[in-house]
């Protein structure tokens, strides 16, 4: 008798939703893809022709997919706004869940999910933190454990993609929660990562500019966007996150450390091959977050298929998703309003005002 | 119905045969890895406990594992000495085969595996030359072909394994067929691959040492050794193959066209991390020829596995593989007794002598 | 008759001081090392043992130097804390001079050398930002001035010092204007050169921890930290100096556009040297400042001797060193007392307060 | 009273005579460029309006240069097939010589400089191999000597200049002795110098194409050439020249011991600025042989000056550069022959023929 493998249902089939999708579909030799649904009629076309054919059942509501006979597991591939909300509902009915970062744009819905989850301790339930599945960040992080830096005490981090000329990411940015929770999202989740998840902030300070695209002042956003975060126990981490780069995917950091510096994609490359041409030597880029990270991802639904099969603890702690979402919110309220925003120990806000 | 699966048995289960294995089982979604076989009763233990209970039956005779029933394919990852005619026998018996390279380490052995092969066309049989199938190599071939960089025109490659301080490539030396049909069998099929398979040698010439392990002389082989391939259209290819890296595998190509280059691993890395610490900044190697190419291995089996379920050629012509064993023992022989050897324009050796 | 040399003397025989006297000595054609002063015994002995033998006098006394008969231009190489004092002594004296950075550890300090020089029209005055004589930085610069990469709109930019265990630096910093100042005033200087020197600084905001040496904390100083600075016309500079590098001098720069990005020194490196190794692949680092921008230095030397020789204007503009001062400063203070500090359009500071 | 300078003559001033009588003019402190000589018209009215003005005296005549009152020593950076003559008619009128290289086309032409110095011992007579003085070439140098690699046993070394689309170098190749003597000599002296200067040649083997220039083929050159060299003591040193390179110049070397590798501009670049474009990150190179070694041109013009200043050995054995000379025809010969060409011992060809 083949090994069991686990049913899953990928909510969403936008950009990420595809790719989460064709990802349980070929990648995960003990998962199988069972199920998606989307509002969208082009999504579900799509679907249609692409999934249906392998067995892939294909549904218009959410809830009719959670209800699909059998079905484990849910990945929440959706939009950011209705993260939470689909979480939630999917933990009611018993299903474990793989949620894309950010749960949602706020603390406290951010904050709903961890509760559902608390409430059903049985289930597996992991937002996706896609880098903390990448090989090369993980050798890095084990690099640091070994004691190979010393005390890491500074990260530098960013993300920073290709620039959209279709101006796609202005509409974008209304329902994104803002460029520090869209974007820095990641690199704050390697802050608390590398730095221990029990990191208290001291204080958040952002500046941002629109270089590119005005029109994201309407939205609270920015197309490029620095930020500082001061840790209670002497760390610094900070981020600069981008909608223009030129040349390619730019997610870079640096763990600086009291004995030596570790550094994962400080000149980003997407593979082996160099170009030898009239004006220099070339290498091209990755052109978007999934060609960088498009291994990870598959690592990401192996090992959440793993745990849930072997009943093991999933390798990125809830929690932490919520305390990088009150840092990248934090981060966008001091670059919107110009304040540099403190915080007791108990992370509490302190009052600031300008005079 | 969930589609047919290809039902696939791994001949060999040494340091290669159980990489092919798991590869197959883990990595393939539409083939399923049924049966193994391996002379060695230690090998054969190693299947029991880590494939038999996934449904893996593991068989003492290869002969039997080619009765295995609904096996449709088998891949060949022994000694090299009996690839030939493990994969003649499969090929008698009506299975697709994905050999490991080379076919053999004589031009009429691995001859009989193309007649055997001819024979019955309805078959699938490939060479499994790994680096067809890195994406780096196929991005360089894919912009050599677009004309980037003009007419190729010299080849530059290495195959250079970390040296193994215990000796073992010594005894591995007496049926290898010597380090050019071993390890610059894949700078030579590259050469054929970027300059055309139809390429006519016009002379070849090699020199050899021992720099760490004069015992290899005994087998006629060396520890390091460089070889030149003259093409009848102007065309250079200049090899080199080496057993005593200390930093890792490096495995380098570049291609020399008219109007440009391209280079592929020309400084080898393992990933995208950088070590900072006293001394300087530092990267990790491969430390083996699977560590860089085991996505290529996955590659391999996947386009194979696709070749056969849909009846497609396969990617790699297996004439060609002949022609590199031609061309690797030409070397051979050239470094072993120091002359050149020169083609006429049929691929017949000129007679050379020293006065 | 040969042409006429500018007769040079160099005030400060420190570190810096040494470097120099002996630039202007060996590698300056058209300038002759004629005279040094220093107040410390140790140093003048290193010059009667080495200069004074080449015909160059050795003074004790800035002043008695001053009068060196023939003397052109002094090249002020003391401590921080008698830049402006010894340079405006030599402009009373007549003398062109090339200060060394900073002019000052205040605006105000900074400022009299500027006022200083403005009653002495026909005498250059420069400030010795040695970056802007790099080659690297010059390349760069020009490119940007070319339109490749779009409107410059973020610069990221470090100094960063190797580790000296001596504690050295703690005493350093009594007197070193704190590390804004000290390391990051070419930082700052950088950004107002690839940004244009009137640029109106917005807000600056600041953080620093004491990661290797808490002593620092008695002169209001830190061994990393990390400034925001933003700027009226929607840029942002951000900058990050460390006391505490474990492979060598990190100082990195990165000017990103609206169409492209370009680096200095990414990865820095030293030479063309790679070493392969068991653990991987190296590359040393220069050791400190001089390693990295000495023919910086040259350059610099060779130019402000032209520019007194054919009475061209020196290249640096002597006001931008008082505003550079004046970011440090700013930067300083931030980190020191938490606040973020902010400028109106005239440059005078805002009051912030924390409730 | 100033130290003595060497009055220094420059022989040529075609584009290595011009670059050298400026270095001598402007990088080397203890020389005075006191006269030029060249029989082209154009070339000495550029010496007149650029150097006359400082005091050289311009001669039309090699020997009347060498008659002008006070002259120390002469540099010769003539036409190739006068560099003999020129050096031992300097050495017979008791100058100092720094001769370009190579010194002569052949091996008994660059004899007769050697046999004319013996003659004067007391004369500093040096062959100018750049490499030699170049820094990062030094470095490996002493790393090696150090040990770090263990026994340095095969060297891979390339001298590829940028394709000069004029063809030049077509003309240039009736009287520089092809590619091997004229590209590849410094890599056959990096050979010796690393490997050995006693180091005993048993075989050498090249062949070239015309992949871009086949009228080279009128004057016995190729415009590609690979040039394998087999030492007695069991080691390898194999060799690549080109004339069409697109990115610009790419002279690299790796020299592989039994315990590491050190590489020497593996990957050619320019400086330290990294450009971020569509397309991928991209570096510029040097963009001939001077671009890449201009400072160690100005380290050799000054180590000679020393040595004759001080009455030093000059760091490279005059021998050796005949050595290099002997095993480049050979590599030349064995291109265009076809034939291997082996040596005994002694250093003397044996008969090698093709049935």
């Amino acid at each position: 008798m083949p090994p069991r493998k686990l049913q899953v249902g990928v909510a969403g089939l936008g950009r990420m939703g595809k790719r989460h999708a064709l990802n349980f579909h070929q990648n995960v030799p003990r998962a199988t893809l069972v199920a998606v649904s989307s509002p969208d009629v082009a999504e579900r076309q799509w679907a249609t022709e692409n999934l249906a054919p392998h067995g892939v059942a294909v549904y218009e509501n959410y809830a009719d997919m959670i209800a699909h006979q059998g079905l484990d597991a849910i990945c929440v591939a959706s939009a950011t706004a209705v993260h939470a909300e689909q979480a939630n509902a999917a933990i009611a009915a018993g299903k474990h869940v793989l949620c894309e970062k950010p749960l949602g744009t706020t603390v406290e819905v951010s904050q709903s999910v961890v509760d559902a989850a608390a409430a059903r301790p049985h289930l597996k339930v992991m937002c996706g933190f896609s880098r903390r599945f990448d090989s090369s960040y993980r050798d890095a992080y084990q690099k640091m454990q070994s004691g190979l830096i010393g005390r890491p005490s500074v990260l530098r981090s960013q993300t920073c993609d290709v620039l959209d000329p279709s101006g796609f990411f202005v509409a974008y940015a209304q329902f994104s929660g803002g460029i520090f929770v869209d974007c820095s999202i990641h690199d704050i989740d390697l802050a608390l990562w590398f730095f221990g998840e029990d990191s208290k902030v001291r204080s958040v300070h952002a500046v941002g500019i629109t270089a590119v695209e005005p029109d994201l002042r309407q939205y609270n956003d920015r197309d490029n966007a620095v930020g500082v975060v001061e840790f209670y126990d002497g760390r610094i981490a900070y981020l600069y996150a981008s909608r223009m780069m030129a040349a390619g995917q730019e997610d870079s950091t640096e763990i600086i450390g009291t004995k030596g510096k570790l550094t994962v994609n400080i000149v980003p490359t997407d593979n082996h091959v160099r170009i030898y041409e009239p004006g220099g030597i070339r290498h091209e880029l990755p052109q978007n977050y999934w060609g960088r990270f498009r291994a990870a991802f598959t690592t990401e639904a192996i090992e959440f298929t793993d745990c849930v099969l072997e009943d093991k603890p999933v390798p990125v702690n809830l929690t932490t998703a919520v305390t990088a979402v009150r840092i990248g919110a934090a981060l966008q309220q001091s670059m919107i309003t110009g304040h540099k925003i403190s915080f007791d120990k108990n992370g509490d806000q302190l009052q600031m005002a300008r005079l």
